[in-house]
């Protein structure tokens, strides 16, 4: 069928499982070559074509919730939804979100990006809908690895407990981005292993209810005996213990499985899990055979040989350089241990697994464990870097501030991802970082302006013996400079003149370091000097230099790829005033609001961050400065 | 014997149970004594005196591990390490912690206050012990409401999966603070009525050994079957299913109970879990007969009746305040629904919960959850409340971020304890969250200066319908004001005006306005009239009185009990450099460090936030500016 005539998802209810797998093949072969175009989330989404095929034909959205956990899975659903003419556009400026977006439609009743949240969601929907006196149903969809997120733990608890109908949907692809972690884990394991569902349970509870009631120790025995029976019948025993209803293993790429269980689950009382078997990359060779998740998102390939487009930069990767730097380290520094949360590909650290399996530790879709995990490793005197992303850090917010910043604990923290991804968008865009940790007592905060000085940062971050460090970079590759062989440790708060210049001063660091070196340049041309001073440490700052350029009223210009409410020019604000300066001061950075998805080179100029502006902002802050100088 | 002179624990290995019993009953009087006049968390320290007693006969503290969960039930602790002669000075300024303080002593290995670390602290510990190649136990001592903390289930289940040497002492006391909530309580509940483990574990394994190995599907049930049996013969099915071997339940109570079953934790290979069942205010009438839990956190009382002696103050908790406004909105809105995370008692929403049990939900201790289901109700068009605490709400710092403020949900936020704390010290001075939320992108924060205005504030709250809104407020009695029959709303971003005056101005709110006002008052007598304006909105600025105010290049005073560093005087800051103005201005607020306990008055003077050092920096900006004008 045409698939972009597709408005809305109730033509499924006329079709059976012939015509449906049918369609599942043609929406196969469009997310396949589309993607090979744009890149996207591949192997996630051909993993549930027939799952969510089955959800639309059961359940009538919008007034039934579907909630997409993380949301890169989301891909069907946009195209059963009357958004499939727009995926040349996927993740790209202006165009088709890669996760549910409310503005895109109806049917996307809940925005995601980062995991583990739909439970939580899904039980307020619920308590809503009970509130009103509705009859929808809640269909959370979540993977196996998100599960293991403590929200999504929190959550099924307290489901559990208050049985409002809730019909979860598990994912589970065994393997979640890159390999799972973690006793529940082992359990879905043996859920799996244990075959198929039979369907005997109504059986089971009338046999059950053979078991005289009798008083006293044995009917409580005789209640053990029951529930001993029904653990050995039912797989899902775990599930069932937390309270909810356990309905599988289901094959989810077999439509009447898929459907009969489903419509079991919507039959039954309180919180129900339907367990679905999927395979990740399904129908597509290449992503399919794929073991390390190098599919889980992609950019563009070539459809027939699987193989990988790369992008002509040819610099290696700020992740990789910092991977490279741990093994380097590693062999010097036997108290080195390596955390990730469910990141070892993202952040590249599967080189480093390899050669130290023992000191590298992935506790699984977790930031608060592995936060706190680090800290303890930290009072015993190890050397702990986590490796996590910015925007994934900020679910560790409170472990920062109180197992590890307050304890002043030697942790090393490798912040990924930090400032704008781009295609990624509003959910994992790295801005918040320096706002969040800036305020925490004993922090240090760190950006390098290149993969060589990264290297010296992660080397300074281990070295460092007097609390918690960190250090950022950005997303993508680095600049291609050439790598030192010898690793040196940066001194604490101090910065680096990039360029001198005493007409006015640009304070930066990062990746907003090119613009302003490329904006001094220009207004050189016009005779004006301006400095460029790499500021490396965004925590503590360098007073000296900054005391030295205010002493000299040298206007200021700060430019960041972070929010400006609270972030680095803040810091220099704050400065200023506890020192009674008052220099002639302009911040540039990220105004207080959500940055959508696209290149980060569209969002940077959509926000004015750039080398345009910053010659404007500079003319603008001399003219001022002038203009004083004349009056005085 | 002598308690004063306990130097360390070593002592406890010759006593035997009957002696053990004696210690245990001169420890409780002790505690219900000295508690009877500095008051302090009673309940939870009686109910773990013998539990604490037969860890560290068992253990060897410090080189073994002993890691207390929330850490306020640590008083026996602290009295056995040679603190007991400093209860007297118990959260009192320089004198004892409530908590676990490194700085005390060597055997406190981990500090706490927060709920739930101590499971990640541990495998940190564990994996380090083992990169070190030492053989020393780690013991983390977790309570039934802990263990529902979604970090807690994370933990669980990176330690089930990793199979390190660790001994979980599940201390359950049915209970947490205040009631416990959620699936994982009720499976407790069915361990705990299951009756007491009867040690047939090693025989039940000799007899399943004797089922004979087979191939294929039968070898599969036959593992079936075994766990069918162990799930029989074993109450802690979910603690094994977890990958932990289960002991329990144990009398806590009960010395030889309790040593028989640490014996057998020791000689166990991978993650143990020891379930002990204890009683809070066990020994002590008044405290075991609690149903409401009101003994967990107690001020002075008198010893032999159990009454409390009330602090002279008649005023309203403001907890008290918000809840009864709650109440009020309540009959009107049928939108509103309260969200709280195990504290109904703390937030003093037991009455609201009587008027109104189906639209109070209790999550348990689970803020991130509480935070987005908050968020999914909001979405279905609801008015959720969510009451929590300033320094709790870090947990749920990202879902702030990803969830409610980015898809811009009407969620209200009544964040109680914002401010300084006093008596619980580091870990819960509420001093962040202007810091933590300022940043965020569609958040108003707001703060009364008295209950009748919180009263408005939260009203506002409700009403409105833009977005995100917090109302902070701090801890304690409010100042006894009359209360307005009606509620208002506030217009949002309009300060108030408290006293005139065109020499300088202060922006204050919240606890610091009262000072402020003294201030004035002090500098009029000089005759020097200083404007006091309540700034009851943090975010957005009254961006009108601002510009009034800076252009007539009046000295700005900003006063907050609250981190300075991205804090209400930074937004000051960034608004001036914005606008370009350059006022004398000066920021009082908390400095870059953690506050550690002592009454809230103490810490203040301690940071230089007082009425006197307010006239010192209006003083020091006034000469400042008047110089200006002479040069000028």
């Amino acid at each position: 069928m045409d698939l972009t005539k597709i408005k809305n998802p109730t033509f499924l209810k006329q079709l059976n499982a012939e015509e449906l797998e049918v369609l599942a093949g043609e929406i196969r072969q469009f997310l396949i070559k589309k993607l090979s175009v744009t890149g996207g989330h591949l192997g996630a989404n051909l993993g549930v074509v027939e799952l969510t095929l089955a959800l639309h034909k059961q359940f009538n959205s919008p007034e039934d919730k579907l909630i997409f956990d993380v949301g890169h899975q989301s891909y069907i659903h946009k195209m059963l939804t009357g958004r499939t003419d727009q995926f040349d556009t996927l993740r790209q400026y202006k165009g088709l979100c890669g996760f549910p977006k409310m503005t895109e439609s109806e049917h996307d009743v809940w925005e995601t990006g980062h995991s583990s949240t739909s439970l939580s969601a899904a039980m307020g929907m619920a308590i809503a809908r009970d509130m009103k006196k509705d009859s929808n149903y809640v269909v959370p969809i979540i993977g196996d690895g998100a599960l293991t997120g403590g929200m999504a733990l929190e959550a099924l608890n307290h489901i559990g407990h208050e049985k409002k109908n809730i019909t979860v949907i598990l994912n589970d692809n065994e393997m979640s981005i890159a390999g799972n972690v973690g006793a529940l884990h082992n359990a879905l394991g043996r859920m799996r292993s244990a075959g198929k569902y039979n369907r005997v349970k109504d059986e089971l509870e009338i046999l059950l209810k053979r078991i005289p009631a009798v008083g006293g120790m044995i009917a409580q025995t005789a209640e053990r005996v029951k529930d001993s029976m029904k653990y050995f019948m039912v797989p899902g025993m775990l599930f069932e213990e937390f309270g909810f209803t356990y309905f599988g293993p289901v094959d989810g790429h077999d439509f009447k499985d898929l459907e009969e269980n489903i419509e079991y689950a919507k039959k039954t009382q309180g919180p129900v899990l339907v367990h679905v078997i999927t395979q990740k990359g399904k129908g597509y060779y290449p992503a399919e055979s794929d073991k390390k998740d190098k599919w889980h998102g992609v950019g563009p390939y070539k459809i027939d040989s699987g193989e990988k487009i790369k992008p002509a930069n040819a610099a290696p990767a700020w992740s990789q350089v910092v991977s490279d730097t741990l093994e380097n380290i590693a062999g010097q520094e036997e108290r080195l241990a390596v955390i990730t949360p469910a990141m070892i590909l993202g952040s590249k650290l599967d080189k480093f697994q390899e050669k130290y399996p023992d000191r590298l530790f992935d506790v699984g879709i977790a930031e608060q464990h592995a936060t706190t995990l680090s800290a303890g490793l930290a009072t015993q005197g190890m050397k702990p870097f986590l490796a996590i992303y910015s925007t994934f850090l900020q679910r560790a917010y409170d472990q920062l501030v109180h197992d590890v910043c307050r304890q002043n604990l030697n942790v090393a923290f490798g912040i990924d991802r930090a400032g704008l991804v781009g295609a990624d968008g509003e959910t994992h865009q790295g801005v918040f970082d320096i706002a969040f940790l800036r305020h925490l007592p004993n922090m240090v905060i760190m950006m390098p302006k290149d993969e060589n000085e990264c290297q010296h940062m992660v080397n300074t971050a281990i070295s460092y013996n007097e609390g918690p460090i960190a250090v950022r970079f950005p997303r993508g590759n680095g600049l291609g400079v050439e790598m030192d062989q010898e690793l040196k440790t940066l001194p604490i708060g101090k910065w680096e003149v990039l360029k001198q210049g005493t007409d006015a001063v640009i304070l930066t660091f990062g990746t907003t370091i090119a613009m302003s070196l490329a904006a001094s340049e220009y207004m050189k041309k016009q005779g004006i000097h301006v400095e460029v001073i790499n500021a490396r440490f965004i925590k503590p700052l360098d007073e000296q230099m900054l005391h030295d350029r205010m002493r000299k009223n040298i206007p200021i210009l700060t430019v960041e790829e972070a929010v400006l409410k609270g972030g680095f020019g803040s810091a220099v604000l704050e400065f200023a005033e506890e020192n009674r300066y008052h220099p002639q001061m302009k911040r540039m950075g990220i105004p207080d609001q959500y940055i959508e998805h696209g290149n980060v080179k569209e969002l940077l100029e959509e926000i004015n961050l750039t080398k345009e502006q910053i010659v404007v902002e500079l003319k603008k802050l001399l003219a001022v400065s002038n203009d004083e100088q004349k009056r005085a």
